[in-house]
């Protein structure tokens, strides 16, 4: 069957029910059962490069050899009133963003994380290890400093200029020209760029240790949540459900940089049939070959899980009609619109 | 008037009141009525320096010139639903740490940030410029990187190993050793270390650009606030009473590093005359000469901002009967207690 026949079917009802909603931000109180953060794993080191000069005035106060931690990962979490029994949702972010891509749009709306409460979802936003509040491992830099390593064991840190966002995510075909259509709200595009954070990932060990920390997160803490990954993070989520099956409810992969099809092994695709899985990207696809050959890799992929057996469902809005929607569809004018068509999905295959 | 007299007159209703309460977490629904983040200021740069590898598979995508933007700070904030005319609190965190520091504790308990909000208070949590959600500029590194500055252009960045940590925080004598009576969670002293990031802020220009963002937090967006300084942040909510005094409504002042009684000019001191000020220590201040010398200078500090004719009160629970707390008092055991002091000094003084 096609993708588009698939998506099709499982999606008539949702798209009645989601264009109906007209997605404004709901405006009543939201009830809080528990609130709050926490960390997930870490590793004590030992380390005498936690300052880098020895010749400053504070080194005497600072500059001590000593046990920092590194690698944790930093989680904030909802839980609502009338949470119930509704499955956690965990909404981890992409490349030189962290948690804040869930909190709010750059022009202010409501983000996910708060309306995935507001509809009774226990919600778990991590920053990814080495990102904003999870912190980052000083110890190369503070090294090459003071001498003791040479340049080339700084760690490779990068933030994406306004310049490459604006294409790579999608706002228009060229910086500073919005598609006619876009969803994105690119008059706040300054408050974007706020938003991007240095990103440590490039120097991470392999595998990235945020997989191994949202796995402990989903099964020992959660015990099965919805993963919801998207770009850098997008395949996460089935990621984990490869170390750990059964803590993960659900997998949600929103623009991925492809789905991997040609690395997984047919056993890994037969393990993967376990779990239901949505695949999501937005519009303007054809615009750009990066993004197409992503799109057809998931394509395939989607069409591979079910030939096995799987559960697996290529959401495209264009397909329902909706159109403009950029790499942070999160973040779109209609991001309310698409989170509904999102707990639809969960409604109807996890839940 | 010597402080302990007056601090005693100050709060002999608020012990009464403060030790009546338990201080239990309250476990009743929270209710919102809005929530989210947004960024203050931020300087947009251009640089060719976003990325630091030339030679890496993904330069093609992601090392181009481009502007990034810096020096932005993230606050994270929650209304309550009964706010009402409650004058917003915002609460700023010390170095090495961010706005998790009022999010939670090294135990699991609820933080000052949840506590003030069931407290009707609008709460505003910033991550300081150069810190975890904030970002920090990455320029120098890469450009280091690239072989195109020296090595001594690198910034300083630095985390507090936990040895460090213990001592100076006064969770006890020595590494590992608690005071007999210490109100830190020190079972889980290894959680706090995971809330320890790095600090740029030896690198940041001078003054500080987290103090003219709060001053414009309060001033634009706020139209007036209570500012909450603890430790490196200690003085900014003096500082931006010097800043624009009007919009600093009272100015909380917790285990500061000294009060800067030998650099505020006369001028300076009958300015602050205008603005409410607390100013908090926790105990065994006599056990380390640095913090007897920060209490010192504090204590004279409050003597000369009262002898000018203004309104400061110097909090040292250990007068009120409370012992064994440490540097991280809104971590301790009994954080909910002094909350409740804090709140009752607002009261009396600010509202």
């Amino acid at each position: 069957m096609k993708t588009e026949c698939r998506f099709a079917m499982a999606f008539a009802m949702a798209f009645a029910a989601a264009t109906a909603v007209a997605a404004d931000a709901p405006t009543d109180p939201l009830v809080i059962k528990e609130q709050g953060s926490f960390f997930v794993d870490g590793e004590s080191v030992f380390t005498e490069n936690a300052f880098g000069d020895p010749s400053h005035p504070l080194a005497a106060l600072l500059d001590a050899p000593g046990h920092i931690t590194v690698n944790q990962m930093y989680v904030e979490y909802q839980i609502p009133q009338d949470a119930g029994r509704h499955v956690p949702v965990v909404l981890i972010h992409g490349g030189d963003l962290s948690g804040v891509t869930y909190e709010t749009t750059p022009d202010g709306r409501m983000g996910w994380e708060e309306y995935f409460a507001r509809q009774d979802r226990p919600v778990y936003v991590p920053d990814q290890v080495s990102r904003a509040r999870s912190g980052f491992d000083v110890r190369a830099i503070n090294a090459v400093k003071k001498g003791l390593q040479p340049v080339s064991d700084l760690p490779l840190v990068f933030v994406a200029p306004d310049e490459v966002a604006w294409t790579l995510f999608r706002f228009g075909p060229e910086f500073g020209t919005p598609f006619a259509d876009t969803k994105f709200p690119v008059e706040a595009a300054d408050e974007f760029s706020k938003q991007v954070v240095p990103d440590f990932n490039l120097s991470l060990p392999e595998p990235n240790p945020t997989i191994g920390h949202l796995a402990e997160l989903a099964t020992d803490k959660l015990k099965g949540a919805i993963l919801l990954g998207h770009s850098q993070s997008g395949l996460f989520p089935l990621d984990v459900a490869l170390i750990n099956l059964d803590a993960v409810k659900g997998a949600i992969v929103i623009e991925p940089g492809g789905c991997n099809n040609s690395v997984y092994t047919d056993q890994q695709i037969n393990t993967l049939t376990g779990v239901p899985i949505l695949v999501m990207f937005g519009d303007h696809i054809a615009d750009f070959s990066f993004w197409q050959d992503n799109f057809n890799d998931c394509d395939a992929f989607v069409q591979r899980v079910n030939d096995a057996g799987g559960n697996a469902t290529m959401l495209h809005p264009p397909d329902l009609g909706i159109f403009g929607n950029t790499h942070m569809l999160m973040q779109d004018e209609n991001n309310l619109q698409l989170a509904d068509l999102i707990l639809k999905w969960i409604d109807q295959n996890v839940e």
